[in-house]
């Protein structure tokens, strides 16, 4: 990547989706209509214009670092970069908004392949296309390794957003959305193993129930978050905001066979990746109305007056993953 | 600061300045109004969410990495937090829009201490502060060197972008803000020294002519951009966007007495430090109107037909800053 230099990777990396730059590719041109947002100015200028339909932006950022977020010998620069786009995007996605837009500041050591970098572009670009959204910029950067700044937008369409703080006594708990696979699949990596494939997928590329963040928005829900951190840690994240206690049944998370497997072969108890296990990006999200679930939503505990999180009755101690510590 | 814990350490962030969350302490708390921006969602949840006077905006977003954009025993965190706040507004001015908001992705090394993190957040404040933005939320993840990941926002206040590419033949070339300073004060830390303390400052915290940007915009500038990678570098990005050769007079460009002053001591010429030297973060824009220049801005050179970059009617090397290379 040293020959091409950095001017001559910003320009490879527009030329490379730039023959139909459209939400189908994933990565903006001028004056291109994502699913939540003109883009009226797209990359290669200072910065990007984003014209919005409703006036309102929602927008969130993160790192993910070599080593800590992704090892390149675990997952492919195509799995990396879908994965750096759904984080983000999940994000939007729990604030009841539509994605639109994603900016990407790299860092890059300069020994890298530019094929990599094609790989990480080709896959930011697939993850937009998914939900509708596009690359509108982006900066590039060297470095000792790998560092991912991105930056997603959407669009509310109208709706107001949806909290961490909204959920009252009396709302339901529901999940939409896989829990404990991407953690079953980064524990397998872990020892050594490769398969099953189905868990290890699920750590490389996550799927986020996107739609389900705007549907659960129109359907009244009064808080939602997306489960990174682990299904206790980001559950009680809205009981702290809300100020509410939130009870969550273990029957309703049955796990599937396949952890079941999983954790027979490596001696976990698979329940351990459900309660605690993030980066598979489930929605959770509480409804004032049992009745107005749909199916893609399970319901999975109450809302009760008090505060912290308790799975069966039995205060959980923080169990979520938390950096730092 | 692994005492804290990330959440703690969130906690702290919000905390410590959401005594008066306004713009005048720049960080935002709800329904805040910034100068281009109501913040609808401040810090604490999934995404944040702007509300924007007209329906645009204008968003960019880079990397700070410790010891290669800055280092702790040259800067002050606050200093440092100051800086990667201005290089980012200055891309927003740069569009001609008014910076209103930032969201800052921080990888931070365990063992940091608590007030450096203090001291990083004041200053990203501060500089909010300077330009009227508030900073609407972010991220923390660990790290083993610090990390800044900044996207900033603005509002074009209903005026079209000034982007790379508008530069016409018989255009005026213009620059406002300071020149090969920042340049000057790294050269003068690299060799060991501590002053003269108006080029080391320049260097640890650039003044970007921040209400230039949106002035400019309002007297019919054709294109804009901000020196970050040194002024042959961008006004070369003016003249291969635009398709225009820029000529630039090296008398318009007069090295001040302690540039001169510190390039004799260095054994340097200043002028290299004004002709490619970044981080000052000036503006140089391209005007139809030599009549309607206002004071701030210096006529230094012209648009004529043609491509590249002169200087006193040679053509100059890639002289700026470039990544990789």
């Amino acid at each position: 990547m040293a020959e091409l230099g950095e001017f001559g990777l910003i320009r490879r990396m527009i030329a490379a989706l730039g023959g139909s730059r459209t939400p189908e590719t994933g990565w903006a041109g001028e004056q291109q209509e994502s699913a939540g947002a003109t883009v009226v100015v797209g990359p290669g200028d200072d910065a990007a214009v984003l014209a919005l339909p409703d006036g309102k932006v929602v927008t969130s950022t993160d790192l993910l670092l070599e080593n800590r977020h992704f090892r390149r010998d675990w997952s492919t620069a195509h799995d990396i970069g879908r994965k750096a786009a759904a984080r983000n995007f999940a994000d939007i996605v729990a604030m009841g908004a539509q994605p639109s837009s994603l900016l990407v500041a790299l860092g890059l050591p300069p020994e890298l392949e530019v094929s990599w970098v094609d790989g990480l572009v080709a896959g930011f670009a697939e993850e937009c296309a998914e939900v509708g959204a596009v690359v509108v910029g982006g900066d590039v950067s060297a470095a000792d390794l790998i560092i991912l700044g991105v930056t997603a937008f959407g669009d509310l369409q109208g709706r107001d957003p949806v909290l961490l703080s909204g959920a009252r006594s009396g709302d339901v708990l529901a999940v939409s959305g896989r829990l404990g696979w991407a953690a079953a699949g980064f524990a397998t990596l872990a020892r050594g193993f490769r398969s099953p494939v189905q868990v290890v997928n699920a750590h490389r590329r996550p799927e986020p129930p996107y739609a389900q963040g705007p549907r659960a928005a129109a359907l009244g829900a009064t808080a939602m978050t997306d489960v990174s951190d682990g299904l206790i840690a980001d559950v009680g994240h809205i009981a702290e905001a809300s100020e509410v206690r939130i009870d969550i049944r273990a029957a309703a998370l049955i796990a599937p066979p396949k952890l079941r497997d999983v954790g027979s072969a490596l001696n976990v108890d698979p329940m351990s990746w459900i309660l605690t296990g993030g980066d598979d990006y489930a929605l959770v999200a509480t409804f004032p109305n049992f009745a107005s679930l749909p199916s893609e939503w399970t319901p999975i505990g109450m809302v009760n007056s008090g505060s912290g999180v308790r799975v069966d009755g039995v205060r959980w101690p923080d169990g979520g993953h938390e950096h730092f510590r």
